[in-house]
């Protein structure tokens, strides 16, 4: 994959971000490319749909595992806005994936290189390849102004 | 909650772990108890839903906000009967669960407190009492009896 398809994938994630915004949720968004060449994609709905796994990564994989009929997503790339927490990093090993492209980091919960390092935890039966930073001031932009002007409305 | 509570829900969560092994899964079963008393039990399915992130734990979760209409659940307690991964743990966390009881300690990836001690990070925000060992002996056999047979169907 070539860094301009890594950009454009990562465009469709954040157009997914800028959704989840709009729905008052944490602007996070999510593109799944299985090996195949289908897209699969989704955004943060924890909130929207009363659901504490609903982040854009679990969404897009049960979509992908859907349409597939298969628990495993082998060859399959994600490209998410954020750094994924412990959760979605889980799911990640689980569901085979076999590269991640991030954008932003997430210092405080992020679980593939920021608090934890999962995706390459050799003691579990899955590695993950991993690149970051792609789109990453856009992505954290969006994030930053959504909790900035959350704080306004909290503080008025 | 007593001992001879978390042994009633611990044999609920068991009995879901043998649903599991019916439908060919992985024996894990769950039960959560609200704070309002309402049950949500749930067993170990991603192969039967194509779904990766199936678990007993995360389907029991996902009942639950459901019924509540909320995506936390605060004030309840997780019977599951093998120790959560680092999935079923971030959801844990996610859903502000108040306390787990597991019953059998997963070594290869447990992230309780096996592998990881995810549920009392304090650099997240939430932590999550945690007891454990609670009819160990019945749902570890359950899990190794399921390995033992599926070794020897591969092996013939």
């Amino acid at each position: 994959m070539s860094e301009k398809d890594d950009i454009y994938y990562m465009n469709i994630a954040l157009q997914q971000a800028v959704i989840a915004e709009q729905n008052g949720e944490v602007p996070v968004g999510a593109a799944l490319l299985l090996a195949d060449g289908s897209l699969h994609v989704a955004h943060n709905a924890p909130i929207s749909l009363s659901d504490a796994s609903a982040h854009a990564e679990m969404r897009a994989i049960r979509a992908a595992c859907q349409a597939t009929g298969n628990y495993r997503l082998p060859g399959s790339t994600l490209y998410v806005t954020l750094e994924p927490c412990c959760m979605c990093a889980g799911a990640i090993v689980h569901a085979r994936i076999e590269r991640i492209v991030f954008a932003a980091s997430d210092t405080k919960t992020g679980a593939v290189t920021s608090l934890y390092q999962l995706l390459n935890d050799k003691r579990l039966n899955h590695q993950v390849e991993i690149s970051s930073g792609v789109l990453a001031a856009e992505c954290s932009r969006l994030l930053s102004d959504f909790f900035a002007k959350r704080r306004k409305k909290k503080a008025s």
